[in-house]
């Protein structure tokens, strides 16, 4: 492990976020912030014990305070100030119901995580990426991952897609503004069904390519990652060979 | 007035909101909505003095509580349960500032009005829109205004445009559910400068046409709600002759 | 009939161009082209007898010549060199074929007439809505009809979808070019079935609002058309209350 | 060079088809289609000097003779009916011009190369990717260099826009239908200016991360070339650091 920056990666569970932590644990120590210990717990030691370095750090990204405790411990933990790639794989409380069904609080709860987590975690990371803008092998990368519903707002998903629209809103904007600056910000457009344990059920008739591999997710981040400061690309859809879409 | 349905504009300035006000009033009984009762006062009694008929209501579209009490007003004053026409024009606070310099609060202020608050305002006027969905002569018609930044994202906007990508997302979704219901939505992408007191400076020596008229707006938006239920337009955009896009 | 402007309506057949055509002659004499007479001989008999204006011309909008021919034609007829609208409603063959079983004729045939043919149209049209510009009540309009395939192109759609795509660009870089000059350039996306002969048998069990209506088609036409120089509106999209989108 | 199947690249010149070339050569034996022989002939040498495998043909894309010759001459050369990947990198002649000075011709130039010479391609290729689909190491694939023109249609570039979202519209067709067979179809948004001996005097006071580094864009479509079938990206955008979009 020769490098001085970390990774960290906000919204660890058992599929991308835990596959992104993996891949970029290759290259750098990582941080790995989810709201329940148990999410992170064992891939931590996974990493630790297989030559990697990693933390876990309980965290709300909604919330300032915890977001901030959480990069002062990775900062302390690292013995770092340079962050090289941050990955915002958070998601809020998913909310399917018709609109005059679902509380305020419930057409919230997408926003609250997607995107005023994203922007709280962006807040606490950008200046630490931009500390590793000069001696970083590769332009320091902030990805956020999106769904179909950040570009496809379909009937009863007004929650989800309302906060995932926001969010890939929040990364344009912020590629724009630092770009020049040195950051690579990209967003990810995951368009189908991830293979996880939670959607073991879903389509299990069909043939492995009918879903996403979270691991080659992990790789598509890791290649918009290692891109040049001549080359960034800002936004990539992401879907299985059997997708209909 | 004829009709026994009312219509209702959310969010009523001296710009937009008012030309929408004026244009309705000649069909409807309608009903102002705004923060400040400065920003309707007049404009009721100019309509009611011309022949029409208004009400202005002090409201926070941001509070549930507050709308609650409007709508309940409302169908106290014009004695009627039927919405033939609901236009949500609020804007939230307007923050244009580098991302590192925006505390939560301010970023979070377009959302809370512009999708928080066009989330509570649809959830009080969808039922009223659906009562009238039978005995109306057009259809029941919601419409939102966008403006660029609900389809472009630039630096400095991540508050301002993460709300109104989100709300343009509310609004498709809501238009897959609600048309089968009988319900139009439309949401409007105004890219431009409307001519109003408050940019009376900007533009100062271009012709009339390099910007938008807030009467025009009000049409096109007339046009929208006639629309028959063969022919449903979910969105338009809006932009002055001169307008460089 | 006040205007000494015509309108002209290029694919003429017994659903939108009809409609459009009827709509457009209550307000100026109107031109219909269409490759076969049937197509307009009934139609421009009809508005003449209803105290409109119409001339009928066969034309191959593909064709230079053709369309030069026909311009020549309406200018004399109507003793006018100023064309206050234009509808431009003509589509190639609608090929729907897998990529490997079209031939390259196949292929172009989407091409040849919607969009080498719009160029075509619109090349011969621009200079006489460019002389209309001074005297008319309403900016001189020119509306493309598209359709879905105009914004999504599905498996074996690659020939319309390809040439609908082409169309739109057409479109908007028309409309960027000619608006600083006065000309409203405007493109529909009609996406659903419109209810015409020829789809007569197409979801015939479901309600008449599942299918777009000629006639309000033809509607919000006019409404484009009527839009001040301070409010261009410059894609509408169309549906049915009850399509799935 | 383990592989039997080989690459092809249309569309080779001194910018990103030569450094496309270059990277797929370093895996499989790789064909590169130009008009003029100059434009490949030195590369050629390059390539199989230093350890690869390369042959140059003259080929007009435009031209489904031309094409099929090129093909059935790869195929024998490199005794393999089986393609791995294929890169469509042709542009036609480019039109910037006010639409009522082009000619049909100067109109037709973009979409003969950049979309019908893009499907004669296709059709040539697709069977040999079909045949790789079993022994391939990484998912065939077929990319198709697009521009900003591809999303975005300025004013006074009807021609060259119309072509490449004709082009973006058979790419996506093209994906649907052929992903299920075990295709991978990209379309690549490239968006700013290349870094070649063309652009030299252009941005010449800026620094270099001002303009896209051709082997950068080389780099990230052998990343999409090396995507599972469990993800495929079926568009990336590609700008430098220092573009302003």
């Amino acid at each position: 492990m020769a490098s001085k920056a970390f990774a960290v990666v906000a919204g660890v569970g058992p599929g991308t976020g835990a596959a992104v932590a993996r891949r970029f644990a290759r290259a750098y120590p990582v941080a790995l912030l989810a709201r329940s210990p148990e999410n992170y717990e064992s891939l931590v030691e996974e990493i630790n014990k297989s030559g990697g370095k990693a933390i876990g750090i309980s965290t709300d990204v909604s919330s300032p305070e915890s977001v901030k405790s959480a990069f002062d411990k990775i900062q302390k933990e690292f013995n770092s100030t340079e962050c090289a790639a941050a990955v915002f794989n958070a998601s809020g409380r998913f909310v399917r119901k018709p609109l005059l069904e679902m509380s305020v609080e419930d057409f919230s709860a997408g926003w609250e995580v997607s995107c005023k987590g994203a922007f709280i975690f962006s807040q606490a990371v950008l200046p630490l990426l931009l500390k590793a803008v000069d001696g970083s092998k590769y332009p320091p990368t902030i990805i956020f991952t999106g769904a179909t519903a950040s570009i496809k707002a379909n009937a009863l998903m007004s929650s989800f897609a309302s906060a995932k629209f926001a969010m890939r809103a929040l990364s344009t904007s912020m590629a724009k503004e630092f770009a020049p600056q040195g950051i690579h910000v990209a967003h990810a457009v995951i368009d189908g069904v991830i293979d996880i344990p939670r959607t073991k059920e879903w389509l299990k008739d069909a043939p492995p390519e009918a879903k996403i591999g979270a691991d080659d997710i992990a790789e598509s981040y890791w290649n918009l990652h290692t891109q040049s400061k001549r080359c960034f690309t800002n936004e990539i859809d992401i879907r299985p060979m059997l997708e209909k879409w």
